[in-house]
């Protein structure tokens, strides 16, 4: 598909990736998961990347957590994610295309209980889509909460 | 599919559903779209319901807006949409089974420049999904915005 031109600079972190993560936080058991995420144009005549991401239980596939949304790509990004937990993430940041890095820090955070920011790194590079989101809670300082590494699906 | 026990009250919202509406504002010539909205059971083991919508223009089906999220059931139902636009919107209501409603309000729209408020109403009743979708703005009160009928796909 022709991508937007404010999309074209996105290219790198558009696909199906799938792999592993790990979480970890204060509060909780570490834990590790089977994850698919989801970097989507949604039209050549819309600035809009879809984003999608759902995780799942190592052992038995039983579904964990989901989240969708937009990223807007631009100097300054647009992100708006709902996740399955009832959380409205919006946050602003910005894509480094030589480093192939994607930052974004939440601005609101509608509908949470006990979280109170919420950082995302995703960095692209060797084929591999890495991520760190970091969590900060009304107990916790801001804190890597869950880590992944995927590979994108070439079917 | 099974449904998970909180959302089995909602079963009469679940499917796809499509149809035609139509938007009005004080600030915008008025307009019509096709659309194709989903709410889907993501799995008997989450009492959580995925969302999403996307509309196009009658003339040639060109994307107009899109939103996805998810509506977690309950005497107070929790939803949480991102839009198209970067809108991330948080949102309590409650559902009223023997009138086939369910009503929404926002408490939080992250990411928004002029919106301050939105209100939903869908409808189920014979056959049919109905919405109002109302707005408030900076310089509007809470207005009709949207409106749609759509009727549920049984492919």
């Amino acid at each position: 598909m022709t991508l937007h031109p404010a999309v074209a600079p996105f290219a790198p972190l558009l696909g199906t990736w799938r792999g592993k993560g790990a979480g970890e936080y204060p509060s909780i058991a570490p834990f590790e998961y089977t994850e698919e995420l989801v970097f989507e144009a949604v039209h050549p005549s819309k600035p809009v990347i879809a984003y999608r991401h759902k995780t799942a239980r190592c052992l038995d596939g039983a579904p964990l957590h989901s989240e969708t949304g937009f990223l807007r790509p631009g100097v300054v990004c647009h992100w708006a994610v709902a996740q399955s937990t009832g959380v409205a993430e919006a946050s602003v940041g910005s894509w480094a295309p030589d480093e192939g890095v994607l930052l974004l820090s939440s601005s609101s955070l509608g509908g949470a209980d006990k979280v109170v920011a919420v950082e995302r790194q995703y960095t692209v590079r060797d084929g591999q889509l890495s991520y760190v989101i970091s969590m900060a809670t009304t107990s916790s300082p801001l804190l890597p909460h869950l880590r992944a590494s995927l590979t994108r699906d070439t079917c």
